[in-house]
């Protein structure tokens, strides 16, 4: 008796629970595959630590969806390890590994006229540069500005506050300050961090008009599918909403595993924020650490 | 040939930074004793997460301190592990604990007439309800509150910003309308996070006139000479300020050793701030999370 799998499984990793935006995302493009998603919610946040912490701690989670989860892909939902530790995670594993640095530097170029776009990210993500070398291989100039407030102030749920507002909107004034010094003329800024989605009416009032505002979630599940429909069966190459009755169907008989490192709870309460739909049960994981 | 200690070493904890705030207080009233400093960095902050996360972490450092810095005493300078998991630690180690809520209950008790008071700290230590518990052990009503932005704020630097006082205005006003609404009448605020020390002037400014602003970090300092000055040698037992003199020579031969379990480059810059001082060259470890 030979198995066959008809549907791929794929891992999900994130520090907290933004990446859960970009697991949305690929559930509606690729319906039918088994997910497992994992929070490292014991040691976030990620963006302000270090190079070597991060890619040591992401390496474990990407070892925990593959080797005991058994992932065939992985797709890194979160900005900071995917930009400070997407080579190690490669090394850990065997599988193909997908990030959403890359995908977010592609949806930058298709949006920008100019070439010159600013991206928003994580402190670790904008001192790692990983934005502007993805930006700069597709001849796009990237001005990079870390905005360590917005995580907190999303996980505190003050995602329509003046506070908020008012935090963007100084952000965002330096930062179309500090890119006209440079000389640049940007049309598109990139959200460069999954929890900013969340943000995004409050985001978009801020910006001038003309401005586009990327988030790669979508991207990156544009090109997860790319990566994963062409090597999974019949089953994930159907469209995945061809009518509503069918995505409906869909919608109930997803295939999702979440496991966090810290207070399932937690991730219960908030995750549904972040997923537009209930996470389902939480398992605890310990990393060992 | 003996070798007599003349000073004890005193072995102080963090997730952060923010115990320098305490383990500067500890400075000024023991100066000659031996300091190790350890903050967590690599895991913070613990203020989000889980007693039993928060237990494990707080107790790895612990054992660090002493086992392998040779600490007499131990100092938890912080409030979410003192609230979480101060049996954990004395469970872990051999010496005497001090955490920071007993001696904050203290000086609340101390600062309040009409023997109500409020409390702002992380979710975590609210959570907790330590500083309920230790203040009425004082005959004391405390009322809590979290106030999740406010660390962030913090590290972001902006402790001189109107973004920070319309946020703690608003956390403020929400306290008051709690407070009063479950029939206290406070006057007295503690500071139950040693962050918030360095937001004290704009706490000050937000809270209704004649309301006293209590600091854990100078009754903790306080409650640490009377333990460990008591069992300390002639050194220790001088006063540490008669002169100015004196005290320049203290300040000059600081015994102070700092670690911490992520960028080491950061904790030299943001120490200083809290410690109010140079924090000198601080190591990285690994506690093998």
């Amino acid at each position: 008796l030979t198995e066959i799998r008809v549907s791929p499984a794929i891992g999900v990793f994130d520090s907290g629970f933004g990446g859960l935006t970009v697991l949305a995302a690929l559930i509606r493009k690729l319906p039918t595959a088994h997910y497992s998603f994992i929070g490292d919610t014991a040691r976030l946040p990620y963006g302000s630590k270090s190079r070597r912490t991060i890619a040591r701690y992401a390496a474990q989670s990407a070892r925990f969806l593959v080797e005991e989860q058994g992932a065939d892909y992985l797709v890194i939902a979160c900005n900071t390890a995917s930009a400070l530790a997407l080579d190690d995670i490669k090394e850990a594993v065997s599988v193909p590994v997908l990030g959403v640095i890359e995908p977010g530097a592609a949806a930058a170029r298709a949006a920008s006229s100019s070439g010159d776009v600013l991206v928003i990210a994580t402190d670790a993500t904008v001192q790692s540069h990983a934005y502007k070398a993805a930006c700069a291989a597709h001849d796009l100039r990237a001005f990079e500005k870390a905005c360590p407030l917005l995580v907190p102030l999303v996980e505190e749920g003050w995602t329509n506050s003046h506070v908020t507002d008012e935090v963007i909107r100084i952000y965002l004034n330096e930062l179309a300050t500090d890119a006209a010094a440079g000389g640049l003329n940007a049309d598109a800024l990139v959200l460069g961090c999954t929890h900013y989605p969340l943000l995004r009416p409050l985001i978009e009032r801020a910006v001038p008009a003309g401005m586009r505002v990327i988030d790669s979630a979508e991207s990156t599940a544009d090109s997860a599918a790319l990566l994963i429909g062409g090597r999974a069966t019949i089953d994930a190459k159907r469209p995945p909403s061809q009518t509503k009755a069918c995505a409906t169907l869909f919608a109930q008989s997803i295939q999702l595993n979440c496991f966090a490192t810290d207070s399932v709870e937690k991730f219960e309460r908030l995750g549904s924020r972040f997923l537009g739909r209930p996470t389902g049960p939480v398992q605890l994981v310990d990393l060992g650490g």
